[in-house]
């Protein structure tokens, strides 16, 4: 799958129209912080706030398919999760861990998304916020809208819009990023205290690759879960029935693909609280996977030369797929989703301030200086290398 | 059209399911307010807050028609105003008319929906801003969200949400509204001096029906403008293309159509500026049309019995659809898309203040005590009385 072909499936991977069509917009105050943070609303020049919109995207596709073929609606309890924290874990990484007021946006198609499986997403809701509440973490609830839109949606759109307000002084700014630094990974995958079970590290990025590429034509009954502008041999071209296991893995393909995505705000906070001081930045690997860092700092080059093993979920996509590693690294996150750059010496205090939380880290690169002008990504792995 | 007909068309116009699914949500700090109001995010005691969130709904598939039809992607110009404005209409309705907060989240079929398009939609909410600020009112586009999920959404979703804070003194609570009070309705069509051309008055509401009813089956074979799941009788039945005038008006049916939702925002902020004291509440007449005052104010029952003449697009639909009238008031607004209830004495303040901004107004109706427990709706319009 080159960058082309990925397109062809309806997905820009470097989000090139959107760039250009922004562009103009004001980068706010703090230009260098991962996302847009604005003056407070409250009018207090010691404090800013962001409002951050994301969703779950194309990942409610598979709870779709899984419901089709089970009866099972419940199959779409943690599709509020996704969507939720693709928002917070934004946050996090411009500093804001606590305090946040949420809002969704739904959109259905009434005659497929019925009554039951609403009630599942909003009680989905209520219970990934109850969950954060035990780590001290206060979210509310500030309402929503569901709209009946089935002429747009074919099955649903689950977004989510999250306001937080934080002190200008716990801003944190990319800018800050050093040569010399420490690249701490913090695991994707695994099981966290906080998680009630394995999680595959698959989050909410890939999902349309990662779909059509793993899934039997079998599916192709289904027209509703894709779209006609994509090429036939494009569509679910895999090999996998959800209910297959995952080779490498005790997951079966649904469970690998419909993992929640992993918050790491219990981890971040406690960083925070614990070792500010030694932090200078967060970056989350979403959209970009591992080469979304290269959109951050200033005159560096990201050194990543000993990062986790990938994981099944993303071996297993690749090798569907036939996919160069050089373009897997770009669209996933390949085993760690957040990246904690800090001083080197204080690296060792942030992988056991992660362990502790059940989440794997460790040391995977370092930062380098760059005086080419633009920032750049090196991926070292298996003995390849990889620049970005 | 019967209500199962229009559900047939994949809308629910009573919402019951949504209602289902957050019937356990809190309902915020004023449960009689137009809007769930939440604690203020700065903690202050004497300010609430509101993050609400609404979109333009199916009124796209309108505008990605006609850009079939002529190549022209500035038609999309109009559609960040219904966006925002489904929104700003609302939380007007409980007292904030300044200081919004804009954050948007649009889905898009990237091979159908490309650069051009969104550059003009992402503009399009810097020109309502632009116009508001002309008004005094402060608007801050905090950024958004654009996401490539052509698998769910066939052409396009644009989605807002706006969040705004405001004092607790100027929260206005629909509990308020007290048998004697007059119903000032402010007219939905005709061009208000902060407007460019002439309103059609269909604002965002009704749209998937409207649609289907007016537009010819010519248009069937944009197969991404109608879900899959509606009968195919019930898909473009209508007679008109979207270059045809409407009956008794000026426009075409492409104007009347995609006429973008008028704001009350200057209207209401200047009647709460000069009679707040004689206001007791607005209602917008969104989903649910004329009969969504029901929901609000206890005790009551809403006589609304000297409407507008019915502007010509809904005419047209009505005839068109041959929908009785008892659907048509429940479903669109019918020429007046904000009531402002006051004491009797002070209506003919508000209207004057209304037609200063070239928006017509006059007193509708009025509110009687009802002690039956459930509050009523009685439209009358030509010799006919609909009952709620």
């Amino acid at each position: 799958m080159s960058a082309q072909s990925y397109l062809s499936r309806g997905v820009s991977p470097t989000k090139d129209d959107v760039h250009a069509a922004i562009k103009k917009q004001d980068k706010g105050l703090y230009p260098g912080a991962f996302c847009k943070i604005i003056e407070d609303v409250a009018g207090d020049k010691n404090y800013c706030s962001i409002i951050h919109a994301d969703g779950a995207g194309t990942k409610v596709i598979i709870a779709y398919l899984y419901y089709k073929e089970t009866g099972d609606a419940s199959v779409f309890k943690g599709i509020p999760q996704d969507s939720l924290i693709m928002n917070i874990d934004d946050m996090i990484c411009a500093g804001a861990v606590d305090n946040f007021v949420v809002s969704n946006t739904i959109g259905r198609n009434a005659n497929r998304i019925d009554r039951e499986i609403l009630k599942v997403l909003i009680e989905g809701y209520a219970s990934v916020i109850d969950e954060l509440k035990k780590y001290g973490v206060n979210i509310i609830m500030a309402g929503g809208e569901t709209a009946d839109i089935g002429d747009i949606v074919s099955t649903v759109v689950v977004d989510s819009t999250v306001f937080s307000r934080l002190k200008r002084a716990d801003v944190m700014d990319c800018d800050n990023i050093k040569p010399g630094d420490a690249i701490v990974g913090l695991a994707s995958y695994g099981r966290a205290v906080y998680e009630t079970e394995y999680n595959s590290g698959i989050a909410s990025n890939g999902l349309t690759a990662a779909r059509h590429i793993l899934l039997s034509s079998e599916y192709k009954k289904f027209k509703e879960t894709y779209s006609s502008t994509i090429e036939d041999d494009k569509v679910f071209s895999g090999k996998y029935m959800l209910s297959d296991k995952l080779p490498n893995s005790e997951q079966t393909v649904a469970q690998a693909l419909l993992s929640p995505t992993r918050t790491y705000l219990p981890v971040v906070k406690e960083i925070l609280e614990k070792e500010k001081k030694s932090v200078r930045a967060f970056i989350h690997c979403t959209g970009g996977g591992l080469v979304k860092s290269r959109n951050f700092g200033k005159n560096v080059t990201y050194v990543k030369n000993d990062i986790f093993d990938v994981p099944p979920i993303f071996n297993a996509i690749q090798a569907a797929g036939n996919i160069p590693m050089q373009e897997m690294f770009q669209i996933f996150n390949m085993g760690h989703r957040m990246e904690v750059y800090c001083e080197k010496e204080k690296a060792e205090n942030i992988i056991n301030i992660s362990q502790r939380f059940g989440v794997d880290a460790k040391v995977i690169g370092r930062v380098e200086k760059n005086e080419e002008g633009k920032n750049k990504v090196i991926v070292k792995y298996k003995d390849e290398t990889f620049v970005y």
